[in-house]
C-alpha cells in the first residue's frame, strides 16, 4: 500500500488558515510565479514559481486518494464533487451529508465508521500510490492512530499570531528531519517523515 | 548599528516550550553531536553535529548583547548574572527585581522603561553586532514595534500539540523567503528576514 501523508500550507507559527478561515497571507504562492498549473475541477489554475511546480507536480502525480474532513467540505461544498487534485476523496464525517453539490460526485465516498476505516478505503482507491491527508482535526486523527507516514508542510514565512493549527493539540509526537527542503518563492517546501514509535 | 534578531528553538507547530516550560523534546540537537561547544557561566557544554556547531558559533560571534523578559529571566533566575552566550542582556520589566544571584552582575542591565528603549540600551551595548532577542512575549513585542530585522528559528520536527508560542498572538507580520537554512540532525536552522512594512 502507498504512504499515508499529510500536506499543508502552514504559517512559520504553524496556523493552516486564520480563525476565520481566511488564507490570503498562506496562499500567495499559489500565485507567485510564471508556470501554469491546472487544477481539477473549477478552481483557477496556479502560477507557480519553477520549484514550486516541480514540487507540486511530483505530490500531485504521486496522489492517489485523499480523506478530507467535514470542516473543509463544508468549506468547499465538497469541491462540487471534483478535488482540485483530481483523485477521488474520503470524507469522514458523523454527521449526514446532504444537500451538497458533491453528493452523486463518483470521486466522492462518505465514511462515518472511524479514522482508521477511512484510512483504509481511501488506500483501497489509491492502490500503491499516496493517501493525502487534509490539515486539521483529521490529520490529527490519522497522527495519534498512528497511521500517518509522512507530514509535509508548505511553509509560509508570515507570522499569524493566531489561527487554525495544522495539528490541534494532544501529546508531542516526534518527527524526523526533513527529507525534502525546496526553497521557493514565498514558501518552503518540506517533508518530515513520522518515525515509528516517535 | 548591529540587527536585532529574534533566535529560538521552535517545534514544527509553533511552540518554543511546553506549557510547564519544559524543553526536552526540543532541545535534543543541544546533545545531538560530538562537537563540544562550552557556554559561558553554569550551564554545561554543548554537544554539536558539525552543522550545527558551525551555525551555532556564527550566531555567537555575531551577537553583542540580548534583550530578555521577565518570565525566562525568573526560570533561569538570570542565569546566576552570566549569560550562556557571554554577552550582557538587558532585561526588559514592569515588576522590581529582587533577590535574584544575576543583581549585580556587570552583565545585567534592568530597565523598566518599554521595548524601544531596551532595545536601544542592548544596541549601545553591543555597538555593531547584533541584538539577540529572546522568543516569547519580548520578542512579539519587539517585532510589533517594528524594531525586529529577522526571526531566526531552529526548527525541531516534533509536534508539540500545545505549548508557549514562539510570537503571542496579534496581527499577521509577513516576513521574508529564509536566507539560511541549514540541516542538522534534529534540527533545521532556518532565518527569515522580517520585511520593512510587511
Amino acid at each position: 500500500m502507498g504512504q499515508v501523508i499529510a500536506s499543508a500550507t502552514a504559517s512559520l507559527d504553524g496556523f493552516i488558515a486564520r480563525r476565520d478561515h481566511g488564507v490570503d497571507e498562506l496562499f500567495g504562492w499559489y500565485d507567485g510565479g510564471d508556470v501554469v498549473v491546472e487544477n481539477a475541477g473549477d478552481l483557477p489554475p496556479f502560477r507557480l514559481t519553477e520549484a514550486s511546480a516541480a514540487y507540486w507536480l511530483a505530490w500531485r502525480e504521486s496522489l492517489g486518494a485523499l480523506v478530507v474532513g467535514r470542516e473543509l467540505f463544508d468549506l468547499t461544498d465538497g469541491w462540487g464533487g471534483t478535488h482540485p487534485l483530481g483523485v477521488p476523496f474520503v470524507l469522514l464525517t458523523h454527521r449526514p451529508v446532504t444537500g451538497s453539490a458533491a453528493l452523486g460526485s463518483p470521486d466522492l465516498v462518505v465514511m462515518h465508521e472511524g479514522v482508521a476505516e477511512a484510512v483504509a478505503a481511501a488506500q483501497e482507491l489509491a492502490g500503491d500510490k499516496v493517501v493525502g491527508v487534509a490539515a486539521g482535526t483529521i490529520a490529527t486523527q490519522v497522527l495519534r492512530a498512528g497511521l500517518l507516514d509522512a507530514v509535509n508542510v508548505d511553509l509560509v514565512p508570515v507570522v499569524l499570531g493566531e489561527g487554525r493549527p495544522y495539528f490541534t493539540d494532544g501529546a508531542p509526537v516526534a518527527l524526523g528531519d526533513p527529507t525534502t527542503v525546496v526553497p521557493g518563492r514565498g514558501v518552503t517546501h518540506l517533508s518530515f517523515p513520522v518515525r515509528p514509535g516517535g
